[in-house]
């Protein structure tokens, strides 16, 4: 946490590199005296100075404390750099230099943290865009210095870092601290989340992330976070083209994006897709308090855009519930005929200052939020309308939020909100997208429970290759897995006894470790209700299998189940990772799955079922009575212990599971073993 | 088109109205008079002018041809303002005044369209926003005036107007024409669709709407633009309360949105669901010619923003390929080896304006479109990137367009490009949205073919109620529907008798007026295979029917085939409404349906077939053999003809069709008579 708050909070900055105009050090030099922060030194060879800092040749002639070092200077001078710091007393180093091992210069770079490592130096860096402090007043970055405020960022895309930070600065965002950490060759975003969980001053953390190391340390660095506050991610890389270039310029292995999903789901992290959805949300929790709910008012001036922010409420997931008698009562004592008391509410020409006020007084009551839409026409000033709203969201029971525009039209309106503490957004429908993500959050993170590993097991699979059906059952059956009842028959003769012993009617399908598609080869006969018949369908499976006959494995025959997929397997970042779905086309054409990093508890693994969309066939649609989802859930998180237990289980489906009304069985197994992980 | 040269290009223009400070008319004068439109007469009891305009007590005794009145007097003025206006020969009105059918009275507006019908003055609004044509400098709107250029924008709602109209001034978006009509009591949006067809200064048309009138009007004066341009449109009320406040507030009925949403597919327009869409898509279409194809590559200066780009570009439908072996060899010879050479191109450092310039230079011709993503750090001055970024765009074979950011860093380098002729987008992401929209419309427009209605039809159906199986059966026949054989018998004796007709195996289905869901009540019995079995079917279905039994049907059995629905309605707007997916579940949990306004000719039948996501089962996925699509089609043809043939079919369900790979059968048929439209 040392070093941390010498980052943060230095009690003296020196920026190492050439002064010249136009270098990047005389940038940072003029960024920083901007900002206000003292005191800075500039450092290089030439003791040159630049916006009335003092030059010196070195940290160590500065002669005064100096905790961090904000580095310019060519990548070839860092041993010296770094050597000089430490004589200094510097804790830590901000190296924004490139030319490490994003371009290949991967020597350099390890070199870099060994002798920072030496020294007891902690390393931002290389090839970062900076950090920023509002609340130090210290801005040892080459992006625009916004204002101060609860939002904190960590980027590992500078130039995305910067981007919010100019569109705070442009649309009012305040902002706590930043930091691009590049290469992440020694801190990472791991490192700046558990400081940020602690860190006062920050209410909201955005992440900007392309990949991550270990999976698993960095949902419990988020976990960290999230337990305290609100943590909004944006991952690139979701297509196909995106992860190639995410792998090319970072040089490191990309999960599954559906797995980084699961995990940020599961350490209770929002994630937004583009710049935009990230500020918006931003803005939000930093004025927005936790919703109740998701009941929604909107409130506008205007007939369509109330209608769009309608519509695109409804499609986040939002209630636009129709207004209580009650209160239809209560507006129309004061709102004329030619107003629709509907929701949305349609000022009209009552959009006034009172009118506003007084309508947001009376519905902020009954909804959990209300949206204070206003399209103003050029000819009219919308500053009394922002007064009216500002009026009504002092002590408001529930969060009032604006959409005034457009535009220029609108700035002094806007400025006012703000200023009292409404936030104004672009659009209502970018207002109303934001509030859909606060109720989640409200819902979800305090709900999130991040389960540790299990501790590693050290069985192993019965074999080294691929398990045949009925060693697969049968491992299985001995780890606590519903597996009907089963016989291995080699001839007809023991076929017949198998089908006594389980009972009529039976299920045979075939043995055979060279056929991997057992129906599409006839290898599966189904509803045999007799011996004639068991013996005709040994006939047939021997004809179908040919020499590779290793027997038929004989099942009762279940009727009338719901057939479901689970599926384990093992992402590079994230570990073992256990799925769900309906498998066939639901899967392969819906991809209707639900899919969560291992182990899960019984209540994630209910969430998993409920999940899907085809949910409706599993809770008893159409008719069919609900499936035993509590013993389907039983199964999902047995399952997802199983690669703990069995280091060496790469991979496993079952498909089918039969889910009945009273029990789940699991109806065929597919296990492939892997070296340990 | 009198009218409309009169409403767009007057020879003089009276606005009516108190000149009063703060009233409208004021508001007008000012409008109309900083545009710079002249001549122009303010017309009120007092003779009151204002901004040096001459004020008059009515507009006949302004001596001088006026072509358009614009008039915002009091709702009961408006009998004497017509009669005044139509004694100075003006042509249109447009009447901002509210007061109308919006609240409630209908009579004032029935009379101001009758006397203006009898003056033979048409009329726009009333409660309307008014109008404006840019290149005859004619602001007659209390809306924000925008540059000059080639989108026109007609707009039910005048706040939406003024919002694109705000953001084409502040984002520089050359504007033809507006005009807001208000309750259309006259002139609506299929005049303006079908006059700003021919209008030679407009290149595309936006168009917002919450309802229409006439469906297929809208439809044939949509195609009649989209015939020559794109057009781009809003419809509101995609959700339940948005269409609930659509209905509140403009007083029609509202027809399905899916139904909307085909009906503009069908003929021509391309449907967007913001008004930030909207403003990008017209920005595209007036500065990017048609695109060839979906391949687009990113230059950027910054890995991370390249790699949101490219996975919003996947997501909205675009190809990001990698780039061919000899161009990445081309780039290589002048870019380092820092610089990442896939699809994004991440120029780093060489993002100047030599390595934007050739770098697009050598990209272009490769790709259907090339996106310039900058993101400018606050020191860096981006101007010689945009000019990098227009020499490259000079005579490129493909189109070039940019998205510098963020905000005011990149103001004058943004300014620079469009006056270059490149358009520039808020996000990359929202660049390549328009840029796939565009795609869409070149491969889409030219095919449109909107069917004409088959002439009405004086057949009527076989029944006023709902038509029992072997009514409905027979009359597809008859209509050259592909029915099954099939036989209805009375008992025991007669169902063996049809089953040796058609051959076995058979299928029985219950005949009963009362038993809707023919399954759930044992009603069905499937693969009979010997006169035993049908007898005991008979049995179990007269059971099961009780007193209301009036028979037995019987069919072949069909194996092994695909089922698919084929469903007609009526939508209040549109009319008959054919639609087709795969029922069950796929219908009801995925909504994987495909509708079209009927009739449909094969091409667009095959469309239908191919639309669902489903399709892959039809086609031939997972081991299947292909259904017979061709059949399929036909059958999905004849089905949308048959509501014109019969006007008092309201409604009918073909559930299931079986497909198979060489044919198609209706399994079930519903037939809903119902009033003739």
């Amino acid at each position: 946490m040392n070093a941390f708050h010498s980052l943060f909070n230095p009690r003296g900055v020196a920026i190492v590199g050439s002064a010249a105009p136009g270098k990047i050090a005389y940038h940072l030099l003029r960024q920083v005296t901007e900002g206000g922060y003292e005191p800075v030194y500039a450092v290089n060879p030439k003791a040159q100075g630049a916006f009335g800092v003092s030059g010196f040749p070195s940290v160590a002639e500065i002669g005064q404390p100096v905790d961090l070092a904000v580095v310019a200077a060519p990548p070839q001078s860092m041993p010296q750099v770094l050597a000089d710091c430490h004589q200094a007393g510097v804790s830590v180093v901000v190296v924004i230099t490139a030319g490490f091992a994003e371009t290949g210069n991967v020597a350099g770079e390890r070199e870099l943290v060994r002798l920072a490592g030496e020294y007891g130096i902690r390393v931002v860096g290389p090839n970062c865009a900076g950090i920023v402090n509002t609340h130090h007043r210290l801005f040892a970055t080459l992006e625009v210095q916004p204002p101060a405020g609860g939002v904190s960022m960590i980027a590992q895309s500078g130039a995305l870092g910067g981007v919010l930070l100019a569109w705070a600065k442009e649309h009012g965002l305040g902002i706590a601290k930043f930091v691009s950490y590049g290469n992440r060759a020694d801190l990472n975003e791991m490192d700046f989340l558990r400081y940020l969980a602690e860190d006062a001053e920050t209410a909201v953390v955005a992440l900007y992330i392309e990949s991550v190391g270990d999976g698993r340390e960095f949902m419990r660095a988020v976990e960290a976070c999230t337990r305290r506050k609100p943590v909004v991610v944006i991952k690139a890389g979701r297509s196909g083209s995106g992860r190639r270039a995410t792998l090319s310029h970072t040089g490191s292995l990309a999960g599954a994006d559906a797995v980084y999903d699961a995990a940020l789901r599961q350490c209770g992290a929002l994630r937004v897709a583009s710049m935009e959805e990230m500020f918006d949300l931003c803005k939000a929790f930093t004025t927005v308090p936790p919703l109740r709910g998701r009941r929604v008012a909107i409130v506008t001036n205007s007939g369509g855009p109330g209608v769009l922010a309608a519509d695109r409420a409804e499609e986040v997931g939002l209630s636009v519930a129709e207004l209580s008698p009650e209160l239809k009562e209560h507006l129309s004592a004061f709102l004329p005929a030619h107003c629709a008391l509907g929701n949305p509410i349609d000022l009209t020409v009552e959009g006034t200052e009172e009118g506003y006020r007084r309508t947001l007084e009376a519905v902020a009551p009954e909804y959990d939020a209300v949206l204070a839409l206003n399209i103003a026409p050029a000819y009219l000033d919308s500053l009394p309308l922002a007064r009216g709203v500002c009026a009504a969201a002092q002590g408001s029971p529930s969060p009032i939020v604006a959409a005034f525009l457009p535009g220029p039209i609108v700035a002094a309106a806007v400025a006012y909100l703000e200023a009292h503490g409404v936030p104004n957004f672009a659009t209502g429908e970018r207002a109303l997208a934001a509030l859909a993500l606060l109720a989640e959050d409200s819902a979800r993170r305090p709900m999130v429970r991040l389960l540790p590993d299990p501790p590693g097991g050290t069985h192993s699979l019965p074999g080294a290759g691929p398990l045949l059906e009925p060693q697969g059952m049968a491992w299985l059956k001995e780890n606590g897995l519903p597996v009907p009842e089963f016989r291995l028959a080699a001839d007809e003769e023991e076929a017949v006894q198998a089908a006594h012993e389980i009972g009529y009617p039976v299920v045979m399908k075939v043995v055979s470790p060279t056929i991997l598609h057992k129906s599409d080869r006839g290898g599966v006969v189904v509803d045999l209700r007799d011996d004639a018949a068991v013996r005709a369908a040994f006939a047939r499976i021997r004809q179908a299998a040919g020499r590779d006959l290793q027997g038929a494995i004989l099942y009762p025959m279940i009727r009338d189940a719901q057939e479901v997929l689970v599926g384990l397997s093992r992402d590079p970042q994230f570990g073992p990772v256990v799925t769900f779905g309906l498998g066939g086309i639901y899967t392969e054409v819906w991809r209707d799955v639900a899919l969560r990093v291992a182990p899960v508890d019984k209540a994630e693994a209910l969430e998993m079922i409920r999940q899907i969309r085809a949910f409706p066939l599993l809770a008893g649609a159409r008719g069919r009575p609900a499936g035993d989802l509590d013993r389907l859930a039983e199964l999902l998180v047995r399952v997802s212990h199983l690669p703990f237990e069995y280091p060496d289980l790469a991979e496993m489906d079952l498909n089918p599971v039969f889910v009945l009304p009273d029990g789940v069985w699991v109806g065929d197994v597919r296990v492939i073993p892997g070296m340990a992980p």
